[in-house]
């Protein structure tokens, strides 16, 4: 492993127990009966854990969308043609996609990155341009990518991160956008959950039975053909990944490494979770999964991670738009704890009758 | 029935079919994949519908909290004092309470209303005196309250949503206020469900099991002394019911004859809700179901008003905390169908390959 990569790895430390013992402490003084927000409460505690603070702070917001093509394509997997990679990433810079949209009500900025987008992107001053390479090979041949691309697209999203903190950043959502790249994900699912094929793949943006059938098979392909071992991550990656899913992975890493509150948003964010905390299980503890989507798999694929989604509300669009509602919820849960009044300050009373 | 409330429910008319198939096809020439926003496309589609606008508009957001008190507390049913209602409407004037904090950070405002609290308040600007007595009866013993007092509970609910509009309403969520509540929302529930009365009674603010076991016992005795008949919903209310359930059963025909989606937060919200579409079978179509509570009793509600929550989170204080977060999703819903681009307008290829 490389340099930036380890030393981002080594810095992730555990949650800070005493914050959360605090802000633990301070949710029980607030009026209203103890545990009554329920999981808002508990995500409160866990943002004090991450950021280390009693009273967790959510005021700058950004969600990173980053993107990439995918040669598995060739394969015919999807419905979509793949230059609509391109134009949505047109789409966020021009503010009009779901992701925009969403951001925006969550007042969170969205960070484009061109992860390896298999066209050329004229410059725009939103664009962050980490292109790879012009797409990933496909993976039903031989690896999607080198050994030196894999880790490269990891440091990308690494740098991104390092990049936005200079601007704010006190959570961090997770997007993405890439035909072809819920085929990618079945596949790093299957490798890294040792689940069945057809268990961990969906009908991604919508395809017929018989789509579904000739993309399990495929997906099943680029398994046998590349052998990826999950006690490897980073090889699980470079051969059945993709440049925006290793860019993830690196944000992911980054941000834990600075004490940032990652949200994810779907099935695409979730597989670069996978390799994210086998690379450092110490990242767990600083995810917040957004939702579960309608994506298959992806509700098997939180489980495995040991999270349990906020929203339900059968999404699968990516781009990161679960990610934006979770992070109003992240703020929702921060600012009970900041700016409720406790008992004592409200002049209400805090004793439970005895015995009803 | 009296004129008021008889005019309002006579008002409510079906949602508006135009709108509903306008907004339909407006999202699927948005820029993703048709229905990958999931619930968020169907709520968008049924504000439209409320709305009579085929891109609905949430811009003026108001949660009402009403608060009132019950003389069933005399039986020991919970465990805080009688006086926290007091205390805690004063907590929502001052702006500490878990109502003001996620009704801010959804850009609601607060409407506070004494539909019945067992104390004088302190007048203040911006509560809304619509006190009908202080307290209801003790249910144990005969009804709640008299007929005239049920219709004028409802009708000041009636009136706070009409003066509510000079401000501006696009939207309006439900909240609650009152020690012994949920005893009153669970014998209403077990009135107008018909089911037995250990299946609708929870722990409320977080009671004991034999304190649990008491309350069971309690709304037994409420039922067998005043055997309310499903059939007539006022005489339900009247019966078992609350000045604060009262006054939300005209918030919502109201928020309805007006066609103002109606955002219900929890169990009492809930009751209100059983009584108001009893009254007001359109109704109906104007709710939209926040959260699912941890308040036993809540979820088998919702599935007998035919409603889907749009959020589960374990929360159960009550107060429009829950209709507050589901402000944000419904504002979220239609901003989507108001802002995203449409395939044409982002240049975004919206033909699907054939055969993939």
């Amino acid at each position: 492993m490389s340099g930036l990569l380890l030393t981002t790895i080594e810095m992730i430390k555990p949650l800070d127990k005493g914050a959360m013992a605090e802000a633990r402490s301070r949710q029980d003084m607030l009026t209203k009966p103890q545990g009554s927000l329920g999981r808002l409460e508990e995500l409160s505690i866990k943002l004090a854990g991450i950021q280390g603070k009693a009273i967790p702070q959510i005021r700058h917001k950004a969600v990173v969308t980053m993107a990439g093509d995918h040669g598995v394509v060739a394969e015919g997997v999807g419905n979509w043609p793949q230059e609509v990679t391109a134009q949505m990433v047109h789409n966020f810079l021009s503010g009009g996609a779901g992701i925009n949209v969403l951001a925006r009500q969550a007042g969170a900025r969205v960070v484009v990155v061109d992860m390896g987008v298999a066209a050329e992107l004229k410059a725009s001053p939103g664009l962050i341009s980490r292109k790879v390479a012009p797409g990933t090979q496909n993976m039903c041949l031989g690896p999607s990518m080198t050994p030196e691309q894999a880790v490269t697209s990891i440091e990308s999203g690494i740098e991104v991160v390092a990049a936005e903190l200079a601007k704010g950043l006190d959570i961090v959502g997770t997007g993405d956008m890439g035909i072809g790249n819920t085929t990618a994900s079945s596949a790093i699912c299957a490798a890294m959950m040792g689940k069945p094929v057809a268990e961990v793949t969906g009908r991604g943006t919508g395809i017929s039975d018989e789509q579904l059938a000739h993309k399990i098979e495929v997906v099943k392909r680029a398994l046998e053909v590349n052998q990826p071992d999950r006690q490897k991550p980073l090889e699980v990656l470079r051969k059945v990944g993709g440049f925006e899913i290793g860019g993830l992975v690196g944000v992911m890493l980054a941000a834990a490494a600075y004490r940032i509150p990652v949200v994810i948003d779907g099935f695409i964010s979730g597989a670069a979770a996978l390799i994210a905390t086998a690379l450092a299980p110490r990242l767990r503890d600083f995810l917040i999964a957004a939702h579960v989507s309608a994506e298959a798999g992806h509700r098997l694929l939180l489980q495995h991670l040991g999270l349990k989604p906020l929203l339900d509300l059968d999404m699968r669009l990516g781009e990161g738009t679960g990610a934006a509602l979770g992070i109003f919820l992240a703020e929702a849960a921060a600012k009970i704890l900041a700016e409720m009044s406790t008992f004592g300050e409200a002049g209400v009373s805090d004793k439970a009758k005895e015995g009803g």
